[in-house]
């Protein structure tokens, strides 16, 4: 009889392993035989917990972008869009903070970002996922990004229902929001790239910051 | 005897060619048999021209650039970037031009950016280029908007040798150009994704205007 598992912990082992295994050779390398070798387990394990190449790949994208929201802390206690009884840093140090966290200024980081950068064209030319498989996150960031910018204008007190930005395409704290996002998306395929380093990332990031919301907060 | 042809044109005919089953199918899709086929030669002409896969998609790739920077004139006479006899637009009408011409708001663009989307996440697995090939065409348009930004704020008089911007990673008018340009490859990004509409990319191009060059020029 077969002892109990995780299951949780299984299909995140599995995911990690996909996760690596894009990061070295590519969204292609992906297949369930490359992934059952790197995860140690058998090819029917794999599929009876994803059930094909699709499902295992979303769930893997999954498991990278909550690994970055983790790492800034949203939705945990005392994390940056943590509940209201932890006291929230000044907007600025909050933006800076998410910021600094989705640039990939270390291995674990950069990984993240290779894979997703995988992600992103395979879906461009609809090969093994698309981009509706991917969507969520990036609408999350904007929600919490604006927030802040208007936090930092004294405009609205939270992230919370009610207090949350407006949706307009012409609301300047979402246009800010939009820019701040699509700044640090630029800079990561940069950095990627190797068109900028680390140390020029960051002070674009903080030349942002002054624009968005000044030198005061 | 053979007919003498243009190898300028046969070559463009087949990187073309390369571009088109890159943006429908994918980096993985551009075998020499895809690609002759696609441009209507032979593989031996392909390989006469192109020597090896990596020839060919590295040419394909310099061939896309060198389209998107036409598109907007750059060393064109009359073009942004063009001589010194062509009267020149104020800064920020020539940067909203330039940022609009790499958005991917057509057809034709959207295409492009597919390709070069493939390019850089097969650069950052080493799968069949590498980043080290796809240099240089960032650090030309950094140089071009980072003279737009000083003209704006009438601190250089053009693009030409010494009048240009600084290179040092806490030069402002620098730092807004790689702001400019990561927010351009962001919204680029997240246009293709359907995260974001041209509509409102056009907004944040705006918004990100107002900041680094504000509403004056």
């Amino acid at each position: 009889m077969p002892r109990r598992v995780d299951h949780d912990q299984r299909r995140r082992q599995i995911t990690d392993a996909c996760r690596r295994v894009v990061a070295r050779d590519g969204l292609e390398a992906a297949t369930f035989q490359a992934v059952a070798a790197e995860s140690g387990v058998s090819v029917r394990l794999v599929q009876y917990y994803f059930g094909n190449k699709h499902g295992l790949l979303v769930a893997t994208h999954r498991a990278v972008i909550e690994g970055s929201a983790a790492r800034f802390g949203v939705g945990e206690p005392g994390g940056v869009a943590g509940d209201a009884a932890a006291p929230m840093p000044p907007p600025r140090a909050v933006l800076r903070a998410v910021l600094a966290a989705l640039l990939p200024l270390d291995g674990a980081r950069r990984a993240d970002a290779v894979v997703l950068a995988a992600f992103h064209a395979a879906a461009l030319t609809n090969e093994a996922v698309t981009s509706e498989d991917l969507r969520g996150a990036p609408r999350a960031l904007v929600d919490l990004v604006a927030g802040q910018v208007l936090r930092a204008r004294g405009d609205g007190g939270g992230t919370g229902p009610g207090s949350g930005p407006g949706s307009g395409a012409d609301d300047p704290a979402r246009l800010d929001a939009e820019l701040v996002l699509a700044s640090a998306a630029g800079l990561t395929q940069g950095i990627l790239a190797g068109y900028v380093d680390g140390e020029t990332a960051l002070a674009v990031v903080d030349r942002l910051l002054d624009h968005v919301v000044g030198h005061a907060r």
